[in-house]
């Protein structure tokens, strides 16, 4: 077999993370303009001037020190993210989550010797020689049927008709199949002799008392149900989902059907990012817009600490509106605005707040970079809440499409359309134009570009690591 | 770049669908016994006697021409189901739906001109020569900050400090960034001078009104909810989740917590195909245990119908409390249950019932059995009254790490663990020893091995198709 990484499908690598997924995508259509994978020579830059500021020509091209790094910003949440305690939940509540205790059997599964398909319950010796040309004779001594019975027996030489899932008599020991035989009722005539213990289920065959039956961290889906019902147990002790509390902050904005007025802006956040929540497995509770005054303000943020493990705020961190959020937020505990390495971004906050020190998650208002910044910051952090081992994403290598530019020092997450190449790998192109992803572009997109803040420069042909945004992973 | 059909990671083939998906699964370990894909020397059939039962060998080896194939009785499924008319929901309602109508923008996005992040607004011909060593003083004419404000304008050789997404002044074409500047407050020294257009957002560059903004058929995740919300919409048309109710019928079954008597079986069913139900997308209601009573029965049944778009039946269908079930399902427009070419399985049911024609599924009682049979027939009608395209799992072809056995006639499911091979490509095992699957190994699986009706033997090292059990898909 020849190694995956060869065609680009196994080289992906974030933050260490080495796994990939081959994802459900659409097939790429032959392109008109040629092999997708042909380096052709380099185009104009495309995203010089709408991507992060690099400083004037003055010999500092780099980030500056006092930006920090994603991962140093990401690692200050992760590190200080509660993990909620578990809960008892009733087992079809439970779906999806983690089960957070090892499910012991106090029952055998099976619970008693029972027959796994219509036939008739024999003495496997009595069978032995049984053939289509010579079948063996055996009196029928009754019938077992599925449900609650007294257990019955046969003897020697003689047959019980047996269902499926009826208790096998004590004697039999072995059933042979119904098609196998005359389908007689007095007497029936066996025409193959099956080995001993063929189509039978014994009891504890399948789990025998003090199994362990669904192990702390199993992930709890129709099987685990299936498997923890059978055992007994109609409750289980799960991860639940952490409570995240979405709110949006500026002064600009206004509701969804709120006529505009010049400079006012729809409330997208605390729908897209409640929704994002969701999909990440949180308990979101979409707030909406925070009040303008100061007094009801702090009392909204206060009244959210107490509800929930986890806060996000979007908004733009300058001007007087955000300046008064940060100023309930410092009353509250203190909240630290970071200038990140990332485009879109970089203004992403994070403190931990309130009497319980509840983790507050701010991002940027602008819609694309608020879904990004929860992409890279707040959806890791629910999936550690949760207790899932995997909290990124999985990452394909992909052949861009396109020349792409990127500064210096800086992480730049593009939102890009990746599909299989008819020739195998993968194939991304940004979406749309020249300009920023903006929420139409957004819309049509199925990943992110991420190019390092080690690399300025990606040449069409080249490969890049794209994220798949795959809904309900 | 190598096909990659040659290291089995494209080629999965099931029903025509040749897409296949790399998904979350562990790096199989190192094996102590040597290579996976060696080729080994037959070994005992380990499955012989607990799969389908062959006719004795009078020269009928294959399925009898009573048993259907799964694909004509997947095919008349589909071809009933019904598709329910769309629904209006609010946005975050909508998550995960598909959208039923062309959303068309009734408004410009942006709004209108503004800046892309802080600076001063000027005109870029009155800075085109600035650079660090000899910038361009110009006077601050004010402030433009995000919300609602009346549009303002600067004159030549004016500047105007502007927030992110603020209003941008008529008369300024460019937006220089803050950090390009000395950032002054009366007068302002520029320190590069970018091209016209940079750093604004012209009104309408990502939607102009009368544009579509999100078309029928598309996910809505967060960032379709994103831009609904941006163009002013609450709520959308959706493909409604089916509603599915979910019962269980046999004489045999007790609930959860119940003591057992000697041939009693918890009703697991109930459980885990709601469960599965409500992964595949379904609105699913567990009813539970059918009622003994014959009239109780049809009533439920009745009742059920009236509320459902999609009913399911798990039961033995053999035995007296079936024969009930039926009886009841004949009372409301019959029902054909059919011998399906299927391992686990093969007694299958389907009809349309009641005033409304709604279909009703029924599955064997065996629990593995159950949810095999909900993967093959009842996931796919699901997502097509979801109005998905995907109707399928993705399938991969993976190296069986055992010798496999499987019928002549009969598509043959086996649970096992599929795992990335650190070659490349899968490995996938059975789980659990010789005989059936039960449930312990069910819950320990993480795909379906499909054996195809014409394929009778896949020895050690071979390719098998496998189907992943990813939840949430």
């Amino acid at each position: 077999m020849p190694g995956q990484s060869e065609d680009g499908s196994n080289g992906g690598e974030f933050r260490g993370h080495r796994d990939t997924a081959q994802v459900d995508m659409p097939m790429a259509p032959p392109r008109r303009t040629g092999p997708v994978g042909a380096p052709s020579g380099p185009v104009a830059p495309q995203r010089a001037l709408t991507g992060p500021v690099p400083l004037p020509a003055d010999g500092r091209s780099d980030a500056s020190p006092l930006v920090r790094t994603v991962e140093r910003h990401l690692d200050e949440i992760l590190a200080a993210v509660p993990q909620p305690d578990p809960i008892e939940l009733a087992v079809l509540d439970a779906q999806g989550l983690l089960c957070a205790e090892d499910v012991v059997s106090q029952r055998a599964l099976p619970a008693f010797d029972q027959a796994a398909l219509d036939g008739y319950a024999v003495r496997a010796e009595d069978v032995a020689d049984a053939t289509v040309a010579r079948p063996v004779e055996l009196p029928v001594v009754g019938e077992s049927v599925a449900g609650a019975s007294e257990p019955s027996s046969i003897g020697p030489g003689l047959a019980m008709r047996v269902a499926a899932g009826a208790m096998l008599p004590s004697g039999a020991d072995v059933v042979v199949p119904a098609v196998w035989t005359d389908n007689g009722a007095a007497r029936v005539a066996v025409q193959a002799g099956p080995p001993v213990g063929s189509y039978v289920r014994r009891t504890g065959d399948d789990v025998t008392p003090g199994d362990p039956a669904v192990h702390v961290g199993t992930p709890i889906g129709p099987a685990q149900i299936s498997l923890l019902a059978a055992v007994g147990r109609d409750r289980v002790l799960v991860r639940p989902r952490p409570r995240v509390a979405v709110l949006s902050a500026g002064t600009e904005l206004v509701e969804i059907t709120s006529p505009l007025a010049p400079g006012q802006v729809v409330d997208v956040n605390s729908y897209a990012l409640a929704a994002a929540a969701r999909d990440a497995g949180a308990d979101a509770y979409r707030w909406g817009i925070l009040p303008g005054d100061q007094r009801r303000l702090a009392e909204v943020l206060e009244s959210q600490l107490l509800r929930s493990d986890l806060v996000l705020v979007s908004g733009t961190f300058t001007g007087p509106a955000f300046d008064m959020v940060q100023e309930a937020l410092a009353g509250l505990g203190g909240m630290r605005v970071s200038q990140v390495a990332m485009h879109p971004g970089p203004a992403q906050g994070f403190g931990r707040l309130g009497r319980d020190e509840v983790p507050v998650i701010c991002v940027p208002g602008e819609p694309v970079a608020a879904l990004v910044s929860f992409e890279v910051f707040v959806r890791p952090a629910i999936r550690l809440m949760l207790g899932k081992r995997q909290l990124f994403r999985r990452t394909v290598q992909a052949i861009s499409g396109q020349h792409l530019l990127s500064p210096l020092g800086y992480r730049q997450y593009l939102h890009g359309t990746v599909m299989r190449h008819p020739d195998g790998g993968y194939v991304v192109e940004p979406v749309g134009e020249a300009t920023d992803a903006l929420l139409a572009r957004m819309a049509r997109a199925n990943c992110l570009i991420v190019i390092d803040e080690d690399v300025t420069e990606v040449a069409a042909g080249g490969l890049v690591t794209v994220m798949p945004l795959l809904l309900g992973g």
